[in-house]
């Protein structure tokens, strides 16, 4: 965990205690598994529990690890709310026959989504195919899944839930680069059935973000929080970080998400290192505070 | 240099010489300082000349080792076209005294850049100021310095040219994130006066990046190229690629700019450590090669 001081930018003085399990401030924060990424799934169900919150996001990879049905009933049995699963997507390759394999596996992540009544599927689209710089063609092949894969998940009473990227993934992992083009494309489906993720660290740049939350609307499917930390660390996949160590003011953004009528969980997402060195329940008491500080005010 | 191969998008075979001096496909490429940077200010002139190049676009730091008066003369007596100067900007102090140093500072650029004959200044933001993560108030303070500077650009006949830069740098570096903002930040000035540049680094992304091209037409004042290589380099500052070494695909986008009716130079700005390890003259040809390739076909 890294040792900086929690510099509240709204000038409210920062709480130096944890919210202990029953505090309202704790009400909406879902931890997204990766955040605690050396646990496993019953690890960070249980992490979860004894902090109080009350929501948890979580990876198909260790879902699958304990298998669907057992990952199922471990959820249920907690009460935790699943605020979304991660994830779906890479529907960019060139090659038809990848792309139907995408698909194919699209369709198996809706199902899961289904079993384990989650609030959404996290769709991540993919970057540019090795050597091919068509990046328009790209984006368009994000548009061609998700008119294959809506029906589909309407069907299972699932929601997509298209994840603008940070300009920085654009090449390599999601060439959805705006709220505003994630909404472009989510356009021609129901709001119930393709939404948009919400995220900071891709987002706060985002000229006009707070008049295209308030378009977005219901289309907001997930927020998820985590800060834009400089010096960027040297594998950018690892960059982002706590909130309140970085760059991004969470009050306004925070109010713009509410104002546009979200009412779901708000889950930390965070990939680094150096959260990843710490014990579990430190991560977790360290993001309930700063979320009590520079997001729950806020919601 | 990296060994990597010249993949070339359109299709078309790559060529294996380097243009010679002459050949008309060097026209409009302009060598910049920085792509050369252990390069002083006479040795990039004369690599440039030895190359066959007609432009340069010249640092303020290697013009000052040599002094104003000097290099201008050097430069007057190469017959280089100074294509840009870089680089003022730097506006988003949030303490009023370190604004002024920047307003006078950047004054002494205009002059410089006046003295130098060249295109236009490049203007680089500014980053958001230490613990301060009012972004939208760091964005106000470049529209507030270019209303300041404008004037005093305009009777010094030289050209201001404001550079969006990619996300990736909004936080430390440039607060202006698309060449849509970009052109909303000199839209109360005249276009003669305060342009835009665009940099294929950092706008290759942007959603409609095309028409907002268009729609920039005579703002825009620079045409700099270089490639979005991953993965990143771990100092994001030095990340720029050698055309053809990335994703960006350079025909669409070089087709736009040239259809927005730009007829300038088109500089190659490249900060790499493996292109700054090379010795001068080879990068020259190297990127006189990629250009004639990549890019000169399709303005």
């Amino acid at each position: 965990m890294s040792a900086a001081e929690v510099d509240v930018p709204s000038g409210q003085p920062a709480r130096t205690n944890t919210p202990a399990p029953g505090d309202p401030s704790l009400a909406r924060l879902s931890l997204n598994q990766r955040t605690t990424a050396e646990w496993s799934l019953r690890e960070s169900i249980d992490g979860a529990l004894r902090a109080g919150l009350s929501s948890i996001g979580v990876w198909r990879e260790p879902v699958a690890d304990v298998g669907l049905e057992t990952a199922a009933a471990w959820l249920r049995d907690s009460g935790l709310r699943v605020s979304s699963v991660c994830r779906g997507g890479f529907f960019t390759d060139n090659d038809a026959r990848v792309r139907k394999q995408a698909i194919d596996d699209n369709r198996a992540a809706i199902d899961e989504t289904a079993a384990l009544g989650a609030a959404c599927l996290v769709l991540v689209p993919g970057g540019l195919p090795t050597g091919d710089r068509d990046l328009p063609a790209a984006r368009r092949r994000v548009a061609d899944a998700l008119a294959t894969l809506a029906p589909y998940a309407e069907s299972r009473g699932v929601r997509l839930a298209i994840e603008p990227m940070n300009p920085i993934f654009a090449a390599d992992r999601g060439v959805v680069s705006t709220l505003a083009q994630a909404l472009q494309l989510a356009e021609p489906h129901e709001p119930g059935v393709v939404g948009v993720v919400v995220d900071t660290f891709h987002l706060w740049w985002e000229p006009g973000i707070e008049a295209t939350l308030a378009e977005a609307s219901d289309r907001i499917a997930s927020y998820q929080i985590c800060d834009w930390i400089t010096p960027l660390p040297a594998d950018t996949l690892l960059s982002r970080g706590m909130m309140g160590d970085g760059h991004i003011d969470f009050a306004p953004f925070t109010r713009a998400v509410a104002a546009a009528g979200y009412t779901g969980d708000v889950e930390v997402e965070i990939f680094n290192a150096d959260v990843w060195a710490a014990p579990g329940d430190d991560t977790i008491a360290t993001m309930a505070r700063r979320y009590a500080d520079l997001v729950a005010p806020y919601l």
